[in-house]
């Protein structure tokens, strides 16, 4: 792809068969948007409906809105929207909690799917939360199951009889970088492992076919690329098979069998019910309601193309019109193994990040070195990308990461 | 009290001093809204709030919204100013996830802290969730942890040293009565436990004061009397002398200590912040702010004072205006030892609870034969409830409980 001048840029946008979503989403004006994989924007009409959510159903139904809106079928009805999403059936995939809270349920689930395996097998870079919470699950479980942490090539090596659940996050937070999920599970699966992947970072990114791969367990995030809004909960799938099988330790009354029976004993719900817990916090699940809809209405074919020619064109325009100033590419170059992000790696990392978003150029920064650009393909413009390159180039060339009001004020504690 | 006639009622309602808070709510013409134990009514404005956030917050300053407008210490803010209700100190709630997961935590917590005491002690009319979620941790430490249910009058008896938590719903949902909480904490405590109290069906009722009776772990529910909304994040508690102890196993990122220096390994926060554990819903969360706000402007010992009168006036209407039609009361007769509800137990009571809503007086039903009324007295008049006494009646003279569709439809299953 050769793109000379932003001439060049419109011409893709013009060609772009994704160009009418944009429409669909809220944008600031004058603002390039590339950390719709930290929070994606809000689809038009989002605030809206809320306020008519509030008006109509909450205000005037008040209790009674639990059924006459269906507020009690939304996790599921919206887990059913995201299954279409990621390749998954109704009925395998609920809306509930945090990703972090899903991943104990579906990490304490994998290990009671295989008795006498005590390990969780886990990469060094994966996302501190999914490490975290496997620790606190294993430290729980106080010498009953163990936590090991290898780095990506020592996966395979590492697998064996002892390993119940595989859990890896698709597409690495800080690179980028993607796990070929097809091929690891089949691995997994051919050591006697489950795998859990964490979809956060993948899901309405591109398209993906759990069913179809065999993955037993998954979580993701609401908020990044389903555009659910800051703080959207989470979803959970399990594979049908495994469900009748599955147990989960946050055994609250939404996930019984007859939660209004008021029964003194939990008795798990029949499907993938069981892994709610407690009552669904509708105003934020509505929200999340309207993001999966819109993006369910997409070819994820397209979604992928599309970021794939972001993501190249994005690399090849910081090597050819920033090569001076020494951005190392810390994403995959080659396209097959990179999510939908790009990332640099800078010493001055922070403040060319804060100096990008003075200019309206809205990216984000992790510790230490990184600069990270989301490109979601149903709102980023190929214009968007030009113009956010030229703004690096416009930071560079005056030394902008160099202001008082740009550097960074406090170490991270 | 002697109320005669709805005259009477109206005089009530006019020497009210919360009479004015009514109108700082969001009720539907022509309702008589007793459920505000199951679902508290929007603040007024609320829905024009939500609005707001998605169009100026989320959609106008996308990622940045969670420093600019201060997302990130929503939890801890409106957890402060819960606190300031319930007798808190600030540093000492925190919102976070649901009542449930939030019992899993605090239950977990206490177990750590009370090492070589291995029982989780509980009485058999605890909601059903409370039960549930001891179970399932329970469950998961397989042997080394087990849950005790005795019935109430039994729970100072098998106290022992095994016993590392107590924990009880401050009032009961299907009966109303409320537990001494002062005196159990105390008992509890001279025996060596910790308390674990489910404030879900009294805070924003009535006055607490969890430091001054020395509470240790608390949760409560953001629905019900604080009006957050349908499934608002709940609330946990706890006494600032055990946090630096306290430990709880679901370890998920925004309880690090530095959520963004993503680190391997899970350092807790030093204070309230280490019961936090995915990202927050905030626009769930800001429909809780504000309810939540605007009881903290009002004086929970007025609160109380109402809600007593309220639930005396409709114990006394039922006996004298109902007595033919045999409702057994099934809330304590005795004011101070009743919460903010009221319950008759009938048994035609599904029919009855049908006929009273298609009459607009909103209460709820619970298998078997419980007929529940919330008085929340910010916003139930005693007009309201002289109206659910006379439509109670008209339900009972004219048998309308008994009309087809007011019939229960199938078998709880």
């Amino acid at each position: 792809m050769i793109v000379p001048d932003r001439a060049g840029a419109e011409a893709l946008d013009r060609e772009d068969p994704l160009a009418d979503l944009r429409g669909e989403f809220d944008l600031p004006d004058g603002v390039v948007y590339l950390d719709g994989n930290s929070l994606g924007p809000p689809v038009h009409g989002t605030g809206e409906a809320l306020r008519a959510l509030v008006h109509d159903q909450w205000g005037n139904n008040l209790i009674t809105g639990w059924t006459t809106h269906g507020w009690m079928d939304l996790p599921s009805r919206v887990g059913d929207d995201i299954a279409e999403i990621i390749g998954a059936a109704p009925g395998e995939v609920v809306v509930t909690d945090s990703t972090s809270v899903n991943l104990f349920k579906a990490l304490a689930a994998g290990l009671a799917l295989r008795p006498g395996r005590p390990v969780i097998l886990s990469e060094e870079g994966n996302f501190p939360t999914d490490l975290y919470v496997a620790q606190g699950l294993t430290e729980l479980l106080a010498g009953r199951a163990a936590l090991r942490v290898v780095s990506a090539p020592d996966l395979e090596a590492a697998l064996g009889d002892g390993v119940a659940v595989v859990t890896l996050t698709h597409v690495d937070f800080r690179t980028g970088r993607m796990h070929d999920l097809d091929t690891l599970t089949g691995i997994a699966h051919a050591a006697g492992a489950l795998v859990l992947w964490d979809l956060s970072h993948s899901a309405g990114a591109m398209p993906l076919a759990l069913d179809e791969w065999g993955v037993d367990l998954a979580v993701g995030c609401g908020y990044k690329y389903l555009n659910g809004g800051p703080g959207a909960p989470a979803f959970l799938f399990a594979a049908a098979h495994l469900q009748a099988e599955a147990r989960q330790p946050l055994s609250g009354w939404l996930g019984h069998a007859a939660p209004f029976a008021f029964e003194p004993v939990y008795r798990p719900a029949a499907g993938i019910g069981r892994f709610l817990c407690g009552t669904p916090p509708i105003l934020s699940l509505a929200a999340l309601a309207r993001g999966v809809r819109l993006l369910g209405s997409v070819d994820m074919t397209e979604v992928r193309r599309k970021s794939v020619a972001l993501g190249d064109l994005f690399i090849e325009l910081v090597a050819g019109r920033c090569g001076e100033w020494g951005f190392e590419l810390a994403s995959p170059s080659r396209a097959e193994q990179r999510g939908s992000q790009v990332s640099f790696r800078h010493a001055e990392g922070y403040g060319i990040v804060q100096a990008l978003i003075a200019r309206g150029v809205i990216g984000d920064f992790r510790v230490p070195d990184l600069l990270r650009f989301g490109l979601a393909a149903p709102y980023v413009r190929y214009v968007d990308v030009w113009d956010a390159v030229e703004a690096l180039r416009g930071v560079m060339e005056g030394r902008e990461w160099d202001r008082p009001e740009h550097r960074r004020r406090k170490a991270v504690t």
